[in-house]
């Protein structure tokens, strides 16, 4: 298990360096039968490119989709989606002279532990540029859960101290994308940027939080052990870089508050069942109960950072380096539909799961 | 995958209700010619067990454990392990009067809509009694981690608000057991102790929150992209019953931050790497860089509590119910074995699939 | 990947060695709601049991197998169906001569080179004992499909040189329980079981073909590439200790045909779709079409035989061995229901597969 | 698990239709640091290619492969290596009297049981044209091998009722490429070549058998129980189109053996365990012994013909169909590479789950 799959029955098997000739990635278990609008798919992608505002790395990727396979007539045909994006633009002489450097806080050390060797250039596999696959991946779970009516959004919370209180419920979330940061209330995205702004100009980074939330998730989803529904969300942001913690529901709050006042009280609405409150964060033992699952995700600052800093070389030597090239100050504005795209292949696997065990 | 089988190439596989006959498990992919000592695996169990101090539920359950196979004259032969505790000590009638009740914030609702029936007597599989077999399961790991100097070690950090601020460098951690919250700073365990006494006499319950430190893993186990080795642990904690967030290294005060006060400076120490910081919680790109690895996890307060609240039944009327049983105000000076358990099988998972990548 | 663990949605985990304390398994996403009947899975065990006739072993094994958990008020709930089956009346001493030798055509210098170790007394865990859990697994397999009219029956083709040449479609199959050599033609079983007779009294063995033949199954069932349902089907057959060779429909006989005798010609009867031949053995790109399917498995002859045989021991050295114990001349007959198990389990395994497909 | 990924620890992950834009794949798991030889790669496909010679089909298909990832420098850097090849020459309009067709013996009806629509062009993802993937996948775990003094050698042992009888270890197998149906006996080849001729001209197809030896493995490859090494080489073999049937070692001819006669004799040779025969093929209980691993993959004849044939169409009415486009005769000759290739990756995936237990 080398790790580069993801998923039971939706599966994603991705591939590509930043400056490798492609990345990619093959999505196995699409379901047959469903619409497939590549339009959809390159406008997710779009949204995670670099390039789109000032706040974001000016590297100008147009990072265009194709999709080789598993597609007929405009349909999916329940074979293997292999999809390729071709790098270009890139600057690998930029990276000369990390060749023998270990960045602070990067990959490059481990990489080398475990491997023996890397591609040093842009990262290599460690770059963010594999969250490409991340992204058509998640676009082809979103058209499966489009068919459930289950909608997942994804919205800044943070930038560094800069925090957006309001409880979710209270948000109009689909002002997200209304601004470059993608935080709903227009007052705070414009604090947000302003800081983003300047740490960029202080040749730092900053860090901040994403918080997500899936709509229109029937009762009966998820597992009752290893792989609660939360274990797995847990799992897929956890494997997002630079991303340091996950909570849901009530999280770390939580752990403050006494049983009589977490407890969600079960109430009936007609005929569907509610909760009154929602700590549980739509999962009760692992199981959806129906109620919207919604998560925090802690991202750290941004680690190449355009300011001279002690390090060591291959060599074990301690030496200065100063990074070139062209990053993110602050990597939450376009983590936003990555952590999208991971939360609705985690969730279409549970629900694909659970048509085998409910039979419909 | 019903998500029963936790790991890949270390697999426990779990079994058991907690008002069934047995519970157990296999541990599949157990290292060969290790030496097995019982009376390890049952102290480990004994750390968990109900009814060892009066801030646990006062049941008293032995929880003999007993291995059936993978054992020769005292070494693991490499074949599965499987083992069983029996049951006993059962009050299956103290929950009569909830088998048609959906006590909040429990399982009850979201099993049924699962599965379309559930064992109510207990909580049947969603019982922490489950945890049993993640004991053992990681007991056996600790077997393997032995042999490579790795030690898994968790303490209460947080009990209510009562918070333990000292970072674990600071404290030392062989003081954890004793005292019966497992929490290494005598002053800060006498206020949680009370806080827990508080909560138990006002039939309510409270929270926590469990810090887990890893010392002694070398560089390079992990990987790159889907199983990172925060993901895998994440994966393993929010599996954990009533955990609600994880976060390791800097964690959600990360996001504060700027990258060039968060970046860990690298440096040599004789033929050592180290960092002169450990915000990256030892893992870097996904992948251990040889820093103490270290998390904390959030607990809910027990949804059990013993006063009367309003619910619904199954037939989906409103009604008030009150639960009877005997139960832990606190899950969380149980959970420490717990959360060493999952940490040791994921590293042990990581740790075999290195074996493999590096050959040695 | 230990390969201990059988199937990916319906999933058998076996654990136990012949002289350990108990064999047994846990099924991991058994259906749930459906009846469990424990004298059909008992019924089944004693199918394969040892001593149940004069050409088996003389072993008098019980075998009552207790299920621990997933069952309740007489229903599979959906969590993991754990089981064990003690061990008993084991003669260790029998082995104690063979616990420095390597006999041949067994695993035990095989297992030495792979683990350092083993438990050499009675086999360990290449035990034919091993198989009591696929039987119970299968059993609970057996369970679903008959939710489907799904029906497996597999009986005694060949032993030795006696060979039923019958099309299976001509033979009555409810009379292969008639015989203590599962062999529906009563002439021909008569033959089997004297040459068995012979063959033992001469202190040897013999080996023999079992054809399994799984009706009511229909189209859409198994996978278009890797996970083909003959590829899975082999996979099953093949991992029964003793097997030598797997092939269906046409098999190693279609090899030496033309195409234009061999393409199965459809036609439409009514409402349903039928092929007038059926060398496909009722897969076709994988996938079955909705016709029988049918397969042959070889048995290799028992490798433990009473005779004195040269071999080596542990220290490298050629010595002669005379194996002591209690054998099968013959396999095959109590191969039977191991042949059924692993063929339900992996049919159950595509079934849960295509309900999440197709949604139904 | 919609089957499209091989493998545990060396995955290889396809996708491709034979009328898409291109096929490919992706392999997670190739071990760092090895050398990767284009070359090399491009000969294995090659040698699977059509037209390569007057018995395959005309069909001129260049296929060029195009790495895309996870080799820097010439060597292998332990991240996926992605590939594709692009589709060309494509005759899709060929495909259109088929499109409400289902041809006889061919995966049309089942795909449209199981997906509810199909590719009909050039047997969509059912074309042996999936195979590309498995040759790349393979020529890299040869890689793999390479390093181990392991050699993976397949050859055409039976075209029709033409067989080659001898022994292969009477046979000088570097010959079996200097004959188009390559087949090392070069007597046996030409009648071989001379019935795949008549049977094309008469617009036939014929079936065949593939002899595999797999050499230098070490003991202790393999695992006890469900994945026996014989086991998974089946699942390997018979997912392959136009398999029918896998024996290895004494294979079907086992079956009328007696165990006196079949058994291995173990001898020592020099430091050396062998065996003095091998009817055991390699492998006991699962676990490669040091002897050579050969086995036997049955082919039935390709099921496109050339000659009018009754069948069915999608509406369920009974026509008479000729399928047109440019097929082969026998596919037996380009199976050779494919062979092997599934059997390169199956011993690397049980030699690199071996190194993770041995820690070497």
């Amino acid at each position: 298990m080398a790790g580069n799959i993801f998923g039971n029955i939706f599966r994603l098997s991705t591939f590509g360096e930043s400056h490798g000739e492609a990345v990619g990635g093959v999505v196995d278990g699409m379901l047959p039968g469903l619409p497939i609008d590549i339009d959809f798919i390159q406008k997710e992608l779009n949204r995670r490119r670099p390039g789109q505002s000032r706040i974001t790395t000016p590297r100008d990727e147009k990072d265009r989709v194709r999709l080789l396979s598993g597609v007929f007539e405009g349909r999916s045909t329940g074979t293997p989606i292999g999809f390729i994006v071709e790098n270009e633009n890139q600057h690998s002489a930029d990276y000369d002279n990390i060749r023998k450097i270990y960045r602070p806080s990067h990959a490059d050390y481990t990489y080398d532990a475990k491997y023996g060797l890397r591609d040093h250039r842009g990262g290599g596999r460690s770059s963010a540029r594999e969250t490409i696959a991340r992204v058509v991946g998640g676009a082809l779970a979103k058209i499966i859960l489009n068919e459930y009516g289950i909608i997942v959004t994804a919205f800044t919370k943070q930038i560094g101290t800069i925090v957006l209180n309001t409880p979710y419920t209270s948000l109009d979330l689909s002002k997200t994308e209304d601004n470059i940061v993608r935080c709903p209330d227009a007052a705070t995205a414009e604090k947000m940027i302003a800081l983003i702004d300047e740490v960029r100009m202080a040749k730092d980074s900053i860090g901040g939080v994403i918080t997500c939330v899936v709509r229109g998730v029937s009762a009966g989803l998820g597992d009752p052990c290893f792989d609660k529904l939360q274990a797995t969300l847990a799992h897929a942001m956890l494997s997002i870089n630079a991303v340091k913690g996950f909570e849901y529901g009530s999280g770390f709050s939580g752990s403050s508050m006494r049983g009589s006042a977490h407890n969600d009280i079960f109430y009936v609405d007609g005929d569907e069942v509610h909760t009154r409150t929602n700590f549980s964060g739509g999962i009760q033992g692992g199981i959806s109960n129906g109620e919207d699952i919604y998560f925090n995700v802690a991202f750290k600052p941004t680690a190449t950072i355009l300011m001279e800093q002690p390090t060591i070389n291959t060599d074990k030597e301690e030496v200065n380096t100063i990074v070139k090239g062209r990053h993110d100050p602050c990597v939450v504005p376009r983590a936003v539909p990555i952590v999208e795209a991971m939360a609705a292949m985690t969730i279409v696997d549970a629900l694909l799961m659970q048509r085998s065990i409910s039979g419909r």
